[in-house]
């Protein structure tokens, strides 16, 4: 057996995907491996109480990210979307181990673990930063102001949508003040190259290429068909105002958060932290479209 | 002036769009054009209290369909589609008179009502039967047998769809007992022929002709790409049950009507009845899809 | 072991798929299974001869069409396809036999077939019949008259489309003599039930159920976006007349055939025969669609 | 009336649509505008022959692109893309006169024109610069090397497609030497933001802002379905190698171009120019949008 590269890291944390069955076992393998590769080791706070893991320190979300140099995240890729949201301001890089199927961002199996975690660690990585959506809803005052009413980050996508009792949203997009267009649709999402294979692409958006320094428009079932998916620079403010609309909501990642008034504006921008995921070497965004698209197989 | 074709009708029903605008000389303008042709001329209820006519008795919507032996609505296609579902059981054939631009179904434009419409209560029209869908919610007792909580009729679509809260439902579609698929997807449509160009299209939902004896599935943003339209003899019952949802609802027509819960089973058949339409001699199903869709047009 | 059922059938064509490597020692394994079964066992000639089996008599397509009462297909659905439109008027079952992966229409498996072709010998079967097109070229003369020159049938379907120099066709499609629309695009498809799952599919068109009862008209990327699929009853005549294009050409089953020009017209008509494959017990349409399509799988 | 800015620019040249009825006097109108404003006017070689315009010294294209400083193009978006490709090398900025409805890129009607032109000349102008790619086949030696057998420049789209004969081709692509996709398929379209609105459209292809530094790669009637049409960063190289094809040919800008074989390798760069178009001050990439892809209107 060769030996491995030292540790290029000092301090892991360890998130586990709340509620999965069987995670306790899995989480302390994981654990071994970094205590292994001479990494202090700490578990997030609600990882360790619903597993009841107590041998190792425990940490609120806002500790990991000040104090620890690398996070690896066993679930899926909404498990990793969620703790790459809450430690997105700290800039600490991200390595997914997944239980079941791979996903688009978490792609080292649980079986390969034992084996890719360490060369990772030593430095045999691929590392990839991914753009982060900052969003906020603006609600008009009486006196013809804006009050920020909510602030969030998305690493997939923003979506304005209609709520259960209305048949569709009318919403007026504008970018960097020009007007785009008003639509009339089930909703509107912006998507980033990360989102652009999940909600984006199940509404006909394209795929985004994670370097491309854009960003997508698309429209959920528009009325208007030619209202085709927009990509535009991701260097602008995206501002969306609900022109019309019985009951409409807003989501980053698909966690839903607030209900949104006519009148209100929903702004995107682009965040000024990144997310960073380290794969292992060699690591091929195609090869990952291929594998998740099914692209080597057909319909036939 | 040739003398006009005698009125083969005796007894028209007016409505009116509710609420619209300077609805009321409009309607004052047809009742006279059904009073010189001869018609005893009665006013829908709701639409004699939303205006203030009062030359003309009123009658309520049943009493429309026992009563009278042709309807003409002043509106939209909305309005169309909510009297006839309301009428649906009756088999009075509808003439549309609309206000704005022309609609699928409605299809005479104000300016040219005084000529069109004698010619039709003459005899000189094409009458055409569109099919209604008859839904109805089975949900599940205790007992392990199902309660029928909702029945209703749909001329467009019947909805299966996501609440304000859920990012999506699975939902698991059977046709006479086979099954079909499993859906995760933002809903599913159950779209008639009438239905097609509505919100079914908006989907991604073929046209279909009036005439073909079908009805299409459509899923919304079906998370599974290759979860195309299929389009379905209408002879069948298509149920839909409710696989798992945060929050799910459904609606006839995109009149929001019923929350549904895990369990719970959609069912939809072809209704017995048809609306019956009367159009201008000469109409033609293929000239209102150039018209609506703009298909002389092009995109530049 | 059970006793079978006594063989329905009298008279046994086998046909293989061309040039297929090892597809000799198949065919001779069907063979005998058909042989045990009771029956009379042909090859069809180019089978014969490009595998060099000299043991049954080999017979002509149009003599195993009169002579035969069941014809076993060995190969993938395009072999199928080939075979059926050859023996359209014979009104002769159909069973398919797949190397490869199964089919939308060849659905048992070579390791399955010694268990379910004596079983469907036996009268153990889905029948399940499906729609010709017909189709002609209409070619105008000097004298303001139309040639035929060109006719033939097809199971997927009938294709107008641009040639390598040309960059669109300008089509103008009537049904039944009603103008439908003008369409710009790379061509027009015309699809039973059975070819909606093919090229139809790739261009955006429905999945359409065999009992329908109707067909597509799917443009292959119209110029003008609202240009959508139209499912028509299929009772009628499509007419495709080439309104503009320096380079056109029609195919019927993706088998190129001829050169159009300006002018001429393509009509396409349900054919009185109808194409009758048998399955074996059990057979299901939408497990194939699930299969073929992955339904089950979705894309993360 | 208000004195006119002085003209920013010395030698202008003049473009007419070939064979378009009725442009002489259009050109005539336009040519006296310019010499009013001060500039010299030459006449593109062609437009001069094709009119007879004798007043005006004509230039050939290249002498255009190393003389003048301004060209003006009468004529639709399809004269405006090949005199720019032309022009690709020169750095001269264009203005287009639209005589039909108006384009994309030309974005001047001819009513305007009398106003709007002397105000550009003058410098009241928005410049926008659109990318061109710069496009080569690569034809495999016996030596096992590539010869390049043909190279040239596209503004809106390169396209490799199946010929008249062949029902698909299958293509393999690749970025910068990273394997992406083997694409079954009527063909593939790699197209510029500009491109974007035009065959890629047509073919399920996002829109492009052209500030995005991005190019899209769309399949035309993928037989995958999750063949989605993906964005990438202008920045690298695109291949694309003919696998399989009984007849394939590529063009560039939808002038037809080349037979292809398998085993050819187009690629497709970034080109160093850059075309400038001079729009009337005020111009709007989405107000564009909207008139032309009439998203102001709806369906119904």
């Amino acid at each position: 057996m060769p030996s491995l590269p030292a540790c290029r890291f000092n301090h892991a944390a360890l998130v586990g995907k709340y509620h999965a069955r069987g995670i306790k076992p899995v989480l302390e393998d994981v654990a071994q491996i970094l205590v292994r590769a001479g990494l202090d080791v700490s578990i997030e706070q609600e990882t360790a109480q619903s597993t009841g893991m107590a041998d190792y320190p425990s940490l609120a979300m806002r500790e990991i990210g000040r104090q620890c140099d690398v996070v690896v995240v066993v679930g899926g890729d909404g498990t990793m979307l969620a703790t790459a949201r809450e430690l997105a301001p700290f800039d600490v890089p991200l390595i997914g181990i997944n239980q079941g199927r791979l996903g688009f961002i978490t792609d080292i199996q649980l079986k390969d673990m034992a084996t890719a975690l360490p060369l990772i660690l030593g430095g045999q990585y691929a590392e990839e930063k991914r753009v982060l959506l900052a969003g906020a809803v603006l609600r008009p005052t009486r006196e013809g102001e804006f009050d920020t009413i909510y602030e969030g980050f998305a690493i997939n996508e923003i979506v304005v949508s209609r709520g259960a009792v209305a048949s569709m949203v009318e919403v007026r997009a504008e970018v960097d003040g020009l007007f785009v267009a008003n639509y009339r649709a089930d909703g509107l999402i912006v998507s980033t190259p990360t989102g652009s294979t999940a909600y984006a692409m199940s509404a006909g958006g394209p795929i985004l290429h994670p370097d491309l320094g854009g960003w997508t428009i698309v429209p959920i079932a528009s009325h208007t068909l030619s209202n085709r998916p927009i990509v535009l620079p991701d260097t602008g403010t995206v501002t969306i105002e609900i022109v019309a609309a019985r009951d409409a909501s807003m989501n980053f990642d698909m966690q839903s958060l607030a209900s949104l008034l006519p009148g209100d504006r929903v702004t995107v921008r682009r965040s000024p932290h990144r997310v960073r995921f380290l794969h292992p070497e060699g690591w091929n965004y195609y090869a990952t479209l291929r594998r998740k698209l099914r692209w080597n197989e057909g319909v036939s």
